[in-house]
């Protein structure tokens, strides 16, 4: 154990004590202190890959395990980092933020509930979309997913993190109802009507009596949440929508100010997102087979690509889940708006129940193929997204696109945006592809995503979730009032967990324990 | 000040002390600690008038003030009772938990700012219905509210109730984004993206980055809001529906599984109310026009009065907002539902933008007439709720309606009932409307309420709400682990509030500094 990454203040004897307690109370082929183990819960995607290496892991399969490890870790304070699935591959996947941590792998824990009559799953953090895909196909349940992008993680796990999907479920962290929660002192608490026993409204009404938990346990280290309920949405009789390209930048001005009243007034119940050209070319092509030279790409290349795959520079796709007929009447109201501002093509799309259904993200289907859009480059591909939310304002995304736009260019970067609305917000997310097996480039990735943090900040746009080095930095943006949240954060993290053995650091929320560790 | 209520431990001449210091601070005429102000801040609807005396009332009217307000509560260890426009009168109105507490009355804090572009409203706590519905009049804006049954209240102050209103916005506490808080330390926080300064999206992404902390403020004494973003609906172009009579009480099991489905699967958007023939009649007529015979109402009687007013034992009103042609598709799902379980009249409704609205809680007007029904048995009228969360089963409505019905039999009470949907719960309203001159009517309120509680709870049943005699009972019956959600509610209380100066016991939270006061 020599070279074993540690927590600070931490010795390999002491760490090796825990490993040791680890295994008497878990059994030893639950507990992972070997150097290839600790490998395999790295950053895949790290920029630099010298941080946040793990000390090991452990994978507890029930709550009783869950709070035994919680125990042991208080006794020996050693940090845990709990992950679901540990899939959120731009943000730091399987890693924790501290060094050292030992990785509290819950992805053994993978039972599901299924309440048929109210469209409720109870899940454990180990059920992954796919898990859950199958269930719903085995037992022929009237129910769709809220997958996304890349869907091999888990189903709490996202909700978690404040995943999206493409249904009008898709803001899946609204879909929680109800949790299981193991806090750092080791107790268990249920949230919500489950603060009642054997209340049959759990997974029915969010709240409860007084305050209301559930979004603590979001983004946050306050509890492990050993099991979620989460609604799902009845299977509709029809889908119905529109795939729209557009063929100029500046047309994203038109497109945001159109789609937003329709989706504020709820007219437009799923969030659609705009994507840019690369967004729908990099999983169909890759870079070098239109060219070798460094740097952004030019005009002419980003038009042959265009034009070879019949893609707008932006696109979006609208859906209408529900009612054949009241799709109907809201597909004409949407096909108006959307002709009067002149896409390049707009194609209608339609399914009714019994016939053969798409399998994609607007049905609820796990798929994994847009992570294709690491090999854009070659190499070993990668990459972590800048996500900064903005208002519903045409005038004011296309500013921000222009601006990002020309950091990329500045920093030699192929740009990869959208702009994804929620209800009354947009998230401009901006993938940065990289090739991990080029140093130069992996060297711009540091300071260009710096840039953009501070260009977004001068704008009053912050980020809804970050990648783990970016975490303090994020936090700091989020500076009302001297930074009052993350004091109140810190307040209550230090109350629920005071030797601060939960997640140090997650979401810039650091115990009293490990003050020195917050980067500036 | 001889007589004047005291907090446990208190002395007059403690709280003359803290009066002087609110003077000083405050200006005399926010402060308020005549015989005459105490009983002004009394529970106008108490059923035991003895209780829950404030010694004395404050009214700031800036956050700064508020401010200074919780610095003299440290000072003094004066417990402070936060109210809006303290209006939720079947609640407790405006008297505190704990006797001896200082009122802390927002109802001068009045500042509206409305962002029309996105239909966010950021209102202070003493903000009522109809002061936000005339600025709405005034400068012809095109939104609607969503007003509770009694509109006279503070549009936050309902939503941090967890009130609800009649449009599809009429979860109230589900259109909060983002709040700023005054905590019992006396600093100021704002949530969700407020925690990043100068964010255009404070009123439109609700969750910012980490934990989200908005329904942490609500029913809780963590914090005191002194602002809050919320969303307002978009004047639909069309609003539809239909009032429905059923004729027996066995209907309420159809109404229920033909409602339910519609409700879960988003095709009815806004959340009817199942209610029995009192609620109509209570506001049309009294008891003794009909009866002069004590005890619950004969079946003879009961008839009579559903004959004069054509009502049926239990009404529904089902609304639809929105676009012409889509209402209309859905208004035919309705009608064929509806008609499947053979009401006793249906009457369609419908409104297009241009026409003559309708002033009623379906477009969103303030009202106060629901609150007639107090004056149901002559004398002094009052009332108070008692609501039980219930799945949205026919048949466990049904039960629980027939379990209920026979113990306000048992009690010699009159039933008003009624089961409102949420997206996927129910809640049992049942009011207890009393006449406070009869004080053998008001001997047996205490006892049938505290029967209700057992009832329900041996069915799973909690409560989503509770008058102040009630808040430590129901507290009791949230009892999962060992009432470990209460256990967790306490340390951060504790945390945030060492000397437990906000809302001692709101919610059945109490911190350790006023330990010995939770009734058992």
């Amino acid at each position: 154990m020599a070279d074993i990454p540690l927590p600070p203040g931490f010795t390999a004897a002491k760490m090796s004590q825990a490993q040791k307690a680890f295994e008497a109370a878990l059994g030893a082929d639950k507990v992972f202190f070997e150097a290839l183990d600790r490998i395999s819960y790295q950053d895949k995607f790290a920029i630099d890959e010298a941080r946040h290496h793990p000390a090991g892991a452990i994978a507890p399969t029930s709550v009783e395990e869950v709070q035994a490890a919680v125990k042991i870790a208080n006794q020996f304070r050693v940090p845990l980092w709990p992950i679901s699935r540990g899939k959120n591959l731009g943000y730091g996947g399987t890693a924790p933020e501290l060094a050292g941590s030992v990785v509290l792998d819950l992805s053994r824990m993978k039972k599901i509930e299924f309440d048929a009559a109210n469209g409720v799953v109870t899940l454990e953090p180990g059920v992954g979309f796919y898990d859950l895909y199958d269930y719903i196909q085995q037992h022929k349940l009237p129910y769709w997913l809220s997958t996304p992008g890349n869907s091999w993680g888990s189903v709490i796990g996202n909700a978690l993190d404040r995943g999206v999907g493409y249904t009008p479920y898709g803001e899946n962290t609204k879909n929680f109802c109800g949790m299981e929660v193991v806090l750092p002192t080791g107790e268990v608490v249920r949230t919500g009507m489950g603060a009642f026993s054997n209340a049959p409204t759990w997974g029915l009404y969010p709240f409860g009596y007084g305050p209301a938990w559930d979004q603590m346990f979001v983004q946050s280290n306050f509890g492990i949440v050993t099991k979620a309920n989460m609604w799902l949405m009845p299977e509709p009789e029809s889908l119905m929508g529109m795939d729209v390209e557009f063929d100029r930048p500046e047309d994203l001005k038109a497109m945001v100010d159109t789609i937003g009243p329709l989706r504020r007034e709820r007219l437009l119940q799923q969030s659609p997102s705009i994507g840019n050209w690369l967004r729908a070319a990099a999983v169909l092509t890759t870079r070098k087979e239109w060219t070798d030279k460094p740097g952004a790409l030019d005009d002419s290349v980003i038009s042959a690509i265009r034009k070879k795959f019949n893609i707008g520079w932006w696109g979006v796709s609208l859906r209408l889940y529900g009612r054949e007929e009241v799709n109907k009447a809201v597909y004409k109201v949407l096909e108006k708006a959307m002709s009067d501002i002149k896409p390049m093509l707009l194609k209608p799309t339609t399914w009714v129940k019994g016939q053969p259904m798409e399998y994609s993200g607007w049905t609820g289907t796990p798929m994994t193929f847009p992570m294709q859009n690491i090999n854009w480059y070659g190499g070993r591909g990668g990459h972590i997204g800048f996500s900064p939310l903005l208002p519903q304002d045409g005038t004011k995304a296309l500013e921000q696109f222009q601006r990002t736009y020309a950091r990329y260019k500045e920093y030699g970067m192929d740009y990869q945006g959208s702009f994804a609305f929620g209800e009354r917000h947009l998230v401009n997310v901006n993938a940065m592809i990289f090739d991990k097996d080029n140093p130069q480039m992996m060297g711009r990735i540091d300071p260009f995503f710096r840039t953009l943090v501070a260009d977004a900040k001068a704008q009053g746009y912050g980020e809804y979730r970050t990648h783990l080095d970016y975490m303090d930095l994020v936090a700091e943006s989020y500076d009302w009032g001297g930074g009052a949240l993350r004091k109140l954060n810190e307040k209550v993290k230090n109350a629920l967990d005071p030797n601060g053995i939960l997640a140090p650091g997650k979401s810039g929320i650091w115990p009293t324990t490990y003050n020195g560790e917050r980067k500036a």
